[in-house]
């Protein structure tokens, strides 16, 4: 078992899911799952909005970092990213299409983490 | 009509809201609305969590003043917390309850928004 398999079964569970990675604090994705979309014009769109709010992560990866804080989402027009915290140095980051399953999205995060965190 | 009616309108319309806020991006809240609650220990828990979810909004507050992205959400064990973006200068945030109704939360801020855009 590897992270790709938990990473698979996270996008293939939630309805819109685009990408799913396992990510350091510093930004680099350690394992990365991306959907093989149909629509490639309507992927290729949100995946380019992706990489933009990752451009913002800092920022998130932060919040994450103090406090109590479990759980970030960054929602703009065309992709909604959920972010959860893995360990203290790494996060499960979801991308989702605007009209994915969001609850879904959160609930299969919250019981991916513990999986993740036990093979890190 | 003021901010606090409509503030008073999304605690109402939303289970399990604790406290609606619009705030500048200064972190000073204009108008705040809080839910008189039946649970007062619960509420002033979650309160206190709120408040330190707020002291971290500096980095929040960033990422939606950069680039394309409209809400964000922080998420803590006790305090689920929902930020949109009003105006360039004002965001409106309300605090749940973590059983509270996130999927409502979010559409009533959406919908929200531009009634205290037209008044601001």
């Amino acid at each position: 078992l590897s992270f790709q398999t938990h990473l698979e079964s996270v996008v293939a569970q939630v309805d819109g899911a685009l990408v799913c990675s396992v990510m350091g604090f510093d930004g680099i994705a350690v394992q990365t799952h991306q959907v093989q979309g149909t629509d490639e014009l309507e992927l290729s769109t949100a995946l380019i909005e992706f990489t933009n709010v990752l451009s913002q992560l800092k920022n998130a990866a932060e919040l994450l970092k103090t406090g109590g804080v479990q759980e970030i989402s960054i929602n703009t027009e065309r992709v909604t990213t959920l972010m959860r915290l893995v360990t203290p140095e790494y996060f499960i980051v979801l991308a989702l299409k605007p009209e994915g399953n969001y609850g879904k999205g959160r609930y299969v995060l919250r019981v991916t983490a513990p999986k993740i965190r036990a093979e890190l």
